[in-house]
C-alpha cells in the first residue's frame, strides 16, 4: 500500500479553458509531489486526463496544456517513494462506473485499505492500480446508491485514516475532508470561479482570496455554475498535521487558517525561551530552517547569517564520484562561508532531525572550517513514531530519536550541544488550537484507533530529501 | 470502443530471464501495431509491467529489460488509431481479483462489448481503461468461479467477436483463440519452453520450431514447466481473416496453416488468369505489392521490374512544406525510376485499394515520367464493407468500392485500366479451406450475429498507412 | 584524417525561404551519410547554420526549418565512422576570411591533406577540426587572391584526390568537381531556379529537371539571380567511382549521366552470360542485391523470389542478447521464407562482397531452413584493395578477397559455390566509358599518382552496415 | 563580437581521471554561464572534447565523463546571450597550430577584438567562431614563436580589455589574468594538485585549499607534475570588477582575496548609515539582496523578515498563460507572504537595479498585499554606463538610471521611496583597495582607453534574470 504526501486542486471557471490554470496551481504545489503529475479536464460532454512521471513541468508543455479543453478539471501531484512509483499509480484517476463518469485526486492515506480491498475484491472487484484512489472509486460504484451524493454519504464512514480528495463528475466538483482534518484543503475564490486547493499558495498564484478551509468532516460540492453548497458526513474531531507547519507546506501558505512562516518563526521564538546558548550567531539550514532561525535570533537576540549558501542547481540526477561517501551530495547542495563559520560558536537550526544522517553530514561539513562550536537545534521535538496519516516517514526503527537518548543523538551528530524544541512548547504555539493537532509523530496518540502493528511502512526519509525548498 | 489490430506473446522459459525474448518477438511483430508496446514478467513473486506509448525500440532499452526480470512473461504491440491512444490503454493490463493475479494481452474486438460492460457496471464494476482487455478481467472476477479455467469456461460463451488473447497468472499462462478464429494465434517451442505469439516470424526469429495454430475455440494451457494441455469452450466454426494474408501479416510468417508470401504469390497468379493486359513491365507498390506482383509476372509472362524505391528514411515525424498537397509525403517516401517508366505500358500492382487516395497519388507522380500506359491492379477483391474483428478499416462511405463502380474508380485513380481480383478467384487460392476465413469485408457476410448498425467505428485507412511494410 | 562518403547539395532560389528544400534533398540523400546533417543558409544579409549528430531527421524539425531564412543555401550528410565523430568534424563549414565569408560542403577525400596542412600550419594556420573543408578555406585564405574565383584557380592545381564540393559566398554559389570526377555532381533546375546535388533523386524529389553532370575539372558557378556560368580549372581525366553505380548511389539516381537501376540489371545480366548455374530461384540479399538479380534471372531465366524479408523496424539503437554471437543482428533484420528456401537449390546474390562476415551469417541462416544448394553471387568484382577517394571502404588485410581465393572464400562463406562478376565483364557494362571510371578497389590501379603505403586506413566496412538500403 | 561572462576551471591532478573533479568544479561555477559548458582533457597522448548547449547537467552525465579520460583538464560555462548562441561558439576551444595542440577557455572581452581579427584576416588566418578565444589561438599560431611561453610573450600585449583564461598544452597548463585583472582566476591546491578556477567556491567543492588569485599581468605556468611558475608579462594595474562582488560571484567564494557575501553584508550596514528610513521590516529580494539585507537590517536595527519565497521549481521552459502580461513569470518565482506585508510599512533591497522592469513587477506584486509604505533599496549605485569588460549589461538607452532620475524612477518603480548606494560609500567599502576597481558602470571612466562608440552591445539585462540566485 502506498504511503506518501501529494498535492490536489481543483477548479470550475466560466472560462472554457481551465488547464493553464490547473497547470500554474500544480506548480505551486510541486514541494508536495515530485514523482507524478497529472490534469483531468472536463469540457461539458468527456472527460481527458494527461498525467505521467516527473515534475509538472516535464509532464506538461504548451502541446498537452492545448489538448486539455475544459471549462473545470482537477490536478494532482504525488511525492516520489520508492518501488510502486509507476505511472498506473498517478492520478487523477479516472473511472466509468454505474452511477457515473469519475476522476479522483487524493492526498492522505486510508489505514483500512487492505480490509476494503479484500471486501471488493470478494464482491467481484478487480484491482489495476495500488491507490486508494481507485478503492474510493469502487466503494461508490458498489454503494448501491444511484447518484455521487447518496453514495459518498455511504462511503465516508467505511474509510479510515487520512484523506482530502476532489472528486469530478460532469454535474459536480465535490472537496472532501476526513473527520480528524489531517491534511489541509483550501477553498478559494478567483475572478472566474472556485477553486480547491491542498494549499492557499495555489489560490494566491492564481489572483484568488482564500476564502475559508473544507472542515474537517464537510463535503463541499461545487455546481458547474459555481454555486456552493456543503454538507457534514460525520462530526468534525479536528486532528491536523502539525508537521504540515513544522515542514511540509510552503511558507507563504495559509493552511489550518493560519500562515506557515508565521508558524515557523513562533517555533524558534519558542525554542529560543526554553533554551540558553552561548553563541555568536546562528545560522539555518537552508530552506526548511530559515523561518525558525528568524524567530530564534529575534527572542533570543543572537545574530542571524548566512552560513551556508544552497546550490539551485542541484538538479535531480545527481553523480556521486565516490558512492561510499554520502556526503558529498550534501557538500553540493550546502556550501559553507568560511567567513561566516571560522572561529565563530555557531549554531545551526533545521525543521526536524529524522534520520540524523544528513544533519550529521552538514555539521561535519560545517567544522572543516573551524567554528569554536556548533550548536544543532531542532525547530520540533523528537519524532519517535511513524506517520500512517499520509507523510512518508521511516520505519520507527530508522527513526534516530526513537532509538537514542538526546545525549546519543548529539555524539552521534558531532555537535558540541543539541537542543529539541519540548511538545510542549509545540503545544503552547498552537495555543487555543492545542487539542486539534494530531502530535502521533511525537508523542505516540495515534488519533485513529487501529492496529497499526501491521501496517507495513513504504517510505523514505524525509531529512535531507530533495523536497526540502522553503 | 476500440477498434484495432494487435500482436500478442507469451513465453515460458526454464531460464530466469525471458524480457529479452519477449522484447524480440515483439519487435518482430510490431508490423501489427507501432502505437504502444508492453510487456508483464512473473519472477516466481510477483508481476512487474512496463509498457508505454511508441515503438518496442522506443519503449524498451537495456534498462528496462533489465528491470524485467522473470522466468515467464507477455508482451504486446498496439496499432494506433486516432483519438483514445493513451497510455492507460496500452498492454498488458495488470489485475488482482478475487480468485487471483492476472496479466493479459488481447488482439480482436469483442462486438458485444458495449452491452457486457453495461451489465458489469450495474453489478458495481468501474472501469478504468477503454479496453476488451479490462473488460474480459472484469467477467472473470465476476465469474462466480474460484479459479482461472472455471471462470474462463464461464465466461467464455459470453463474449462475442474476435479474440485471440493470452492470460498469465502466477501458475499458468493460457492462449485462447474465440471460435470462429478471426486473429492466429501460433504454439511454438524454442530451446528453453513453449511461446505463443500472433504470427510465426515471432517463434522464427527465437530459433523455435513451430508447433501448431491454436484451434478456434481452443484454450491451450502452458503450466510453469511448460507442460501443455489443452480444451475446447466451443465447437470450432473457423471463419479466419483473409486479410491476414492479403495485407497484415508478415510475408515470412506462417499463419493458419500457410506462408503470406506464398499465398500472396498465388493472389497474383491468380489475378493473372483473369486478366489480360497489354503491357511492357508489372511493377509493385513496394513492400505490399511485392508477392502478389512476382506471381503475376510468372503466371502472365509479363516482366516484373523495379519502378518505386522506398525511402527507408522516413521516419514518424513528417514536415510537410505545403500541407495542402497532400502527395508530397507519398512522394517522398516512394521514389519512380525514371528509365523503368518513361514510354513504356506499365502495370502497377498493390494488395489492395481502400480509400484510394494512396493509389491515386502514386499513378499521378508516376505519371510525371510519361509511360505509354498505366494499369492498377488490386491484388484483393473490391472492399465494400467495414471489419468488426479487429481490422481497423474506415466507416463504409470512405471505402471507395462501396460507393463506386470499377468505372468510376478508374477515372478517380486516374488509370487507364482497372482490375481486381475476383471473390471467386481469391475463395479459389483459399482452396478446400475456402469456408474457413472470413470474407465480410468483400461479400458483407458476417460470421457474428449481431447488429452491427449500431457499432460505432473509431478507424482510419489502411491505405497508404506507414505500416504497410511487408 | 577523415574518409567517408558525403552528401552534399545547394540551392539557389527566387523564394525567400530554402531551408524546406534543403531539408528534403537532404533526406534522399540520407543514404550518402547517416553521422550527421547541417545546412547554412544566407539571407541576403548574413549566414546562419545549424548542424548536428544523426539523420536528418533528428538535427532539422520544423523549428529548426523556421530558423533558417535564406533565399540560397547549402547542406551535407556525413557517413559515420569510428573516432572521430564530433560535431566539429559536422559540416556546413563556415568561414569568415580576408576575401569573404564561405560557407562550404565537400565530398571526397583530399589525398594530400597531411601534407597541405603542415604547410598551412607552418604559415601560421591553426585548425580547429579534421575535415578537408577546413584545409580548403584556409587554402583559400592564404592563396594571395583577393577574390573567391581567383582563389580557387589559384589552389584547384594543389589538392589532390577526390573532391566534389560546394561553396557559398554572399554573392556566388560554386560546385566544383576534381579533374577525375571520381564523385558524382549534378546540375537541376527546379520551378525555383537552380540546384546542385551528389545525386539525382534529390533533384526529382523537388520536380526538378536533371540539367547536366557538372564535369570532371568543371567549376560552376551560379549568381543569386540564378545565372549559371561555368570554367575548367583542369583538363577531365574521367575516373569515375564505377563502386557508385555498384553499390552506394540510389537505384532511381541518374549519377554519371545513366540511371543506376539500369546499370545494375546490367551487372545482373553479365553475371548471367558468366556463369552457368543449376538452381531453382534466384532470391535477391535486400535491398542492395535486388536489381542485379532481377538482371540474372532476366538473362538466366532462373525465376526471381523474395527469400528475405527485411526488417524496416530495425532501428539505431541495437539491444544483442549475446553479445559473442553477431549473427543476430543479420538475423533481425533478414527474415528467411521457409517456403522459398526448403529442398530447394537456391542462388543469393549481393551487391559485392567486403569482408565476407554478413555473407557467410546470411547463408548459415539460410542453411536452417533446408535448401538442398546455396550458390553466392557477387555482382561486382573481387575487392582486393583499399579506396581512397571518398568510399570508406576497410583495410586491405580486412578486404576477403585480397587475402584469400576464391575457394577460400567459398568454403568460408559455407557456400556450395560462389561467382564473382569478371573485371571484363565490369568494364563491357560501362562500354564506350570504360575508360572513364576508376576500378583500383578491384584493380589496384589508382588514378592519382601518391605514396599510398603511407596513408592511414580510418574505416569500416561497407558490408552488412546498415546503409544497404535500395 | 561576443559579451558574456563565463566561468573557467583548469585541473592538474596525479590521479589518471579528472573529469569528474572538472564536471564538479563547473557545476560550482554554473551561475556564472548556462548557455554551454565543455569539458577538454588530455591523457598524455590526445586532447579530446565534449561540450553542448545546456547546463552542466543537461550536457554531461556518466556516460560522458567516462569518455573523457586524462590527467588533466580545463572545464568552461558560458552565459547565455540572444543571437549567437551556438555549439560553435561553446568552449574549450581546441586547435592545432605550428607550435602545438592547445585547448583554451577565456572569461572576459577582448575590445580591440575587431581590429585584431581583420588584421589576423589580412594574414590568411579563417574564423570558424565568433569567440575571443578562437582570436588568442590566431595570435598564438601567428606569433613567429616556436613555444607557447614566448608565443604568449609575444602576444599578451597585444590583446586589451579584460581576460582572464586558462591554456592547456600537452605539457603544460597556463592560467593568465590581464594586467587590469577584471575577471577573477583564483588558484588553489587540492589533495591531488593544483586547480585553477574562476571563483573559490570551486576550489572549496573539492576540499581543495585556496592558495592566492593569479595576479592581474601574470601568467601562472604549471607542469605536468604540478610544479608551478609565474611571471608577469606587465605590470599590474588592478581595476577589478566591483560588480562580482555586488552581484555575480557567489556569496561562500573568495574572490579578489575577500568573502562575497561579508561585503555585500558591508553593503548593506553602508546603506543603512547613509539613509534614515521608517520601516517595519527590511525583506530582501531573493536571493541576490539577501547579504546586504541582513548588513541592512543590523545597522538599522530594522527587523529583517522574510516577505517573498523563491519557488526552486521555476524551470528553464516557462509557460505564459497571457504573453501580455509579463508579471507573471516574476509570480510563479516570487510569492509573498501576506501575513508579513498587510499593514506594514517594509523596505525592499536588491543588490541593484538595471532595467527597472522587474523591480516596478515585485513593487507591484507586494502591494497586492497592502502595506503600508513600499521603500526600495539598491545595495548599488546608479548603473549609468554599459560594461566592456565581459559583463553583459544592456545598451546604455535602456538602463534606467542613464535617462531618469531618482525621483523619476521612483514613480516608474511605483516605490513611496527609492535609495541607492553612493559611489563614496561603496568606495568607502573597498577600503584601502579601492583604486583597485573598476566603477566604469557608474561613473563611466573605463580603465582601457579606446573608443567605446563603435562597440557594439549584444546584450541582455541583469535583471530579472534566471541566474540570480544567490
Amino acid at each position: 500500500m502506498f504511503k506518501h504526501e501529494c498535492g490536489v486542486v481543483g477548479i470550475v471557471s466560466e472560462l472554457k479553458n481551465t488547464s493553464y490554470d490547473l497547470y500554474f496551481a500544480l506548480r505551486s504545489l510541486q514541494h508536495r509531489g515530485q514523482e507524478s503529475a497529472g490534469i483531468t479536464v472536463y469540457d461539458g460532454k468527456s472527460m481527458k486526463t494527461i498525467k505521467g512521471m516527473g515534475l509538472v513541468d516535464e509532464v506538461f508543455g504548451v502541446k498537452e496544456l492545448m489538448e486539455l479543453k475544459g471549462y473545470k478539471g482537477i490536478g494532482h501531484v504525488r511525492y516520489s517513494t520508492t518501488g510502486k512509483s509507476t505511472v498506473e499509480n498517478a492520478q487523477p484517476i479516472f473511472a466509468r462506473t454505474n452511477i457515473g463518469h469519475f476522476a479522483l485526486v487524493h492526498n492522505g492515506n486510508l489505514i483500512n485499505y487492505r480490509k476494503l480491498r479484500k471486501g471488493l475484491e470478494k464482491r467481484g472487484a478487480i484491482f489495476l492500480t495500488d491507490s486508494d484512489s481507485e478503492l474510493i472509486l469502487h466503494l461508490l460504484a458498489f454503494s448501491g446508491q444511484s447518484d455521487i451524493i447518496s453514495a459518498l454519504k455511504e462511503i465516508l464512514h467505511k474509510v479510515k485514516g487520512a484523506f482530502s480528495f476532489i472528486i469530478m463528475t460532469p454535474d459536480l466538483m465535490l472537496g472532501v475532508r476526513d473527520p480528524y482534518g489531517f491534511r489541509p484543503l483550501v477553498l478559494g475564490e478567483t475572478e472566474h470561479g472556485p477553486i480547491l486547493a491542498s494549499e492557499s499558495c495555489a489560490i494566491t498564484l492564481l489572483k484568488g482570496k482564500i476564502v475559508r478551509d473544507i472542515n474537517p468532516g464537510e463535503v463541499v460540492v461545487i455546481q458547474n455554475k459555481g454555486n456552493i453548497n456543503s454538507f457534514y458526513f460525520d462530526s468534525p474531531t479536528p486532528k491536523m498535521c502539525i508537521f504540515e507547519y513544522i515542514y511540509f507546506a510552503r511558507p507563504d501558505s495559509y493552511i489550518f487558517g493560519q500562515n506557515v512562516h508565521e508558524f515557523r518563526v513562533k517555533l524558534g521564538e519558542q525554542l529560543a525561551k526554553e533554551v540558553s546558548i552561548d553563541a555568536d550567531k546562528i545560522i539555518p539550514i537552508p530552506d526548511s530552517g530559515i523561518s525558525a532561525s528568524l524567530g530564534f535570533s529575534r527572542e533570543s537576540g543572537i545574530p542571524y547569517d548566512r552560513g551556508l549558501i544552497r546550490d539551485h542547481y542541484t538538479g535531480r540526477t545527481f553523480i556521486n564520484p565516490s558512492p561510499k561517501d554520502r556526503s558529498f551530495k550534501v557538500r553540493m547542495k550546502l556550501n559553507p562561508i568560511k567567513s561566516t563559520i571560522e572561529g565563530k560558536k555557531i549554531i545551526l537550526l533545521d525543521d526536524s532531525i529524522v534520520r540524523g544522517t544528513t544533519s550529521k553530514i552538514i555539521i561535519n561539513l560545517i567544522r572543516e572550517f573551524n567554528p569554536k562550536k556548533v550548536v544543532f537545534l531542532s525547530a520540533s521535538p523528537m519524532i519517535k513514531n511513524p506517520c500512517y496519516y499520509g507523510i512518508d516517514t521511516p520505519s520507527r526503527n530508522e527513526l534516530i530519536a526513537a532509538k537514542k537518548t538526546n545525549e546519543e543523538i548529539r555524539k552521534y551528530l558531532n555537535a558540541d550541544e543539541l537542543h529539541y524544541l519540548s511538545l510542549e512548547g509545540l503545544k503552547k504555539i498552537a495555543g487555543t488550537r492545542c487539542d486539534s493537532f494530531c502530535y502521533a509523530c511525537f508523542n505516540g496518540e495515534y488519533p485513529v484507533k487501529a492496529d497499526y502493528s501491521g501496517l507495513s511502512k513504504n517510505i523514505k526519509a524525509c531529512e535531507g530529501k530533495q523536497i526540502k525548498l522553503f
